[in-house]
């Protein structure tokens, strides 16, 4: 009989864990469940069909139909999975007419993904407030602007929250971000770095509000704006862009332990504490390659490398997820705002010392038309001179310089070398001296 | 009294070899001695002056006369070193006017750079044929086109073969380029990438020949075409890009050795077998990273990097050159086309096994509007999965990608490795698989 592989989530880690899982087994059974009515689309795509840049949301459906079916995939939409029995290995699951069904499996993979947060704030249970996780989430907003927003406010300065005030700002409309912290992007930026870009979208004409808490959601049933910091900012469109958190619910209901992320702690091959249950992408835990302690990274690059992990794994084969560095990358209007494993202040807060080098340089030679800005800052372990992450805003060509300081990361390339590095040139693309390297020099100076 | 460092030749070697100097010493007296009339211009650039990217050739002097001021360096421009004693320490020079001087060094660094190479070919003394070295070359093939040249045929499909060429077909010229070889870019390339290059050259209007040697130059006593290959190519502006060849005459008339590469024999500090004597440069030859075999590889960036440590070095400082992969780029039309490392060809000819993956992808997410495709070669040794090499044509990011492959060879990155490799993605810069590890994955496929 073939092996049964179940597989709860379709998105960007459940579908590549399907995919993995048919070409390690061609003959297993393959049954995947979502509640979603859209199975396989790209919700890091979502701000940019707010903003226009994309025609449609429908676009961002990457995986349609004729996928599954080509991959011998039974796909279950609109279908709930109740409960987990790992002591009999089955699903319990409801369809939207009602019906229950239980499905038993040789393994599983919960993938059940994380869900947009909301904390504690007086009035937070106002009718209106969206957040911008799921295709209907697009709709509701791109609605919301259809209908004459005016106005809107934008709860958090983390990525998600910065792509959508732009893609509301393109739209005309007047947008406020209010961010609890100091600086928008924390999780990606040192306050230094944030600074030019916070700047970068206040001369766009966004509205930026740091260092206050949002305490109060305004409006009577209908939310109509947000009190943060002793100060009103009102909202045709109140945007809740607070984070997300894994769902576990269904996974810890089975027995399933959390890590210390409050994700689903996994091993290498992506297996939980219970045989034959993986967990992967935004509910899963990961190790992070420089601290070696638990991670909670939620991108989908991450979530469907671990798919495949674990794909492989559940359908008998033999692979190993290797950890993550948390290398993330955004377009801010022309700026590309990146980030590769441990900002300054996240090295100082796990006790590394440091030594950062940054510099300002160009994206061609200084004489060819068109050379734009690019800021790069090193973060470099002082002892062994080893890098640990770097933050990288420019107008061209930074996603692929995050990907290589990731390598040097995971080589455990030191500054020293980084500095001496073979790199390309042709002014049309870059300078002779590449920044990476300038960056390297910047931080040898500061260790002689 | 404070150490004197002579350095011949002012550009990019010379002057980041003075400047590194200067940095190390505040109070050595240096002097650079240069021919030519301007110091310190971008060779790389003539081509985009041809085509018009860049303004004027004036614009390509990256280092102004100001600069030297500033830097506290001796300039003698159109001044040439006759000949060096190497016991005496003294470089004998006569200026434009004709007039000696004998110059006392402590430390002297060559920086001779190299000359367009013509080959034995019959006629080729014939006049009016235009080589892109100079500013002066670059100023001659401009008045060409400006006094209403037509057709111009380019002689070589180098790098700068073929940049000449496109610069000349944007200026409305008929242009052909003859290669002996039967591939364009054979330096760069293999002939699987190198073929679609050459398809969108040939659908830019460019008439590409490959596989024909140019035997003579046509013409009386002006060059007025090319026979190669038993056929006639007329041009009104012929171009020899055959590519270039170290000056070591002044070197070796010194007693300075040259390596196996024909040009000048240094160590890791850029030192030639003489003491106190450093070269550097296009004029002098490194180690290859992965081969551990002298490699001459004359480009600005490498220039730059041994500029550096030779002035460190001259100085009385202590720096060490790394060693070159060839990494490389030039933007061809819309087209990036870079390379690093070995080429398949070039490995299978240091007797290297190697497994291959190719893979073409696009460098947006699928669904974003302007996704450009993307091809990528990876070259990987057979035995130990080490990267060997890449090459990358595509619309986007090829430097970057370029570079972050060169610190994986440096850093002796395993393919499997990189299939592993954490990434960074959002829709508008890169798909959530990105290309390199797509390569790195097609390359375990054939390794099972």
């Amino acid at each position: 009989m073939p092996k049964h592989i179940v597989i709860i989530g379709a998105h960007a880690a459940g579908v590549d864990a399907a995919s993995a899982a048919r070409k390690t087994d061609r003959t297993a059974q393959i049954t995947m469940l979502t509640e979603e009515k859209h199975p396989g689309y790209s919700r890091c795509g979502l701000p940019f069909v707010i903003g226009g840049h994309i025609p449609n949301f429908s676009d961002l459906i990457v995986f349609p139909p004729t996928y599954f079916q080509m991959m011998k995939i039974s796909l279950k939409t609109e279908t709930k999975a109740k409960a987990i029995d790992t002591t009999k290995k089955t699903v319990e699951t409801q369809d939207k007419t009602g019906k229950s069904e239980t499905i038993s499996y040789d393994t599983l993979i919960i993938a059940t993904g994380a869900s947009s947060f909301m904390p504690p704030i007086k009035g937070k249970e106002k009718q209106g407030i969206c957040s911008l996780r799921t295709l209907e989430d697009g709709y509701t907003i791109d609605q919301a602007v259809k209908n004459g927003a005016r106005t809107a406010v934008v709860m958090g300065a983390g990525l998600i929250g910065l792509e959508t005030a732009i893609g509301l700002r393109e739209k005309g409309l007047n947008v406020t971000v209010v961010e609890m912290l100091p600086q928008i992007l924390p999780q990606m930026l040192d306050a230094d770095m944030a600074k030019p870009v916070q700047e970068m979208l206040e001369q766009k004409g966004i509205n930026i509000q740091t260092g206050k808490c949002c305490d109060e959601i305004l409006g009577t049933e209908k939310a109509t704006g947000v009190s943060a910091g002793g100060e009103q900012f009102n909202a045709d469109l109140l945007i809740s862009a607070f984070g997300v958190r894994a769902n576990t619910q269904l996974a810890t209901n089975a027995g399933v332990v959390l890590g210390d992320t409050k994700a689903i702690k996994t091993n290498a091959r992506m297996e939980t504490n219970i045989k034959d249950v993986y967990a992967i992408g935004d509910c899963a835990e990961s190790t992070h390659i420089v601290t070696q302690k638990p991670a909670l990274m939620q991108f989908g690059t991450v979530a469907v490398r671990h798919g495949k992990v674990a794909g492989i794994n559940a359908a008998g084969g033999y692979a190993l997820f290797t950890g993550v560095l948390g290398s993330s990358i955004s377009r801010l209007y022309n700026a590309d705002v990146g980030s590769t494993g441990l900002t300054e202040s996240a090295a100082n807060r796990a006790r590394i010392e440091t030594i950062t080098g940054t510099i300002s340089s160009k994206t061609k030679a200084e004489y060819y038309p068109g050379a734009l800005p690019i800021k790069v800052k090193l973060v470099v372990e002082k002892e062994s001179q080893k890098i640990m992450g770097a933050q990288i805003i420019g107008g061209e060509e930074v996603t692929q310089r995050i990907n290589a300081i990731s390598f040097a990361i995971q080589k455990q390339m030191t500054a020293r070398e980084l500095a001496k590095a073979d790199t390309a040139y042709a002014p049309p693309v870059c300078e002779t001296w590449e920044p990476l390297v300038l960056a390297a020099e910047m931080v040898l100076m500061k260790l002689r």
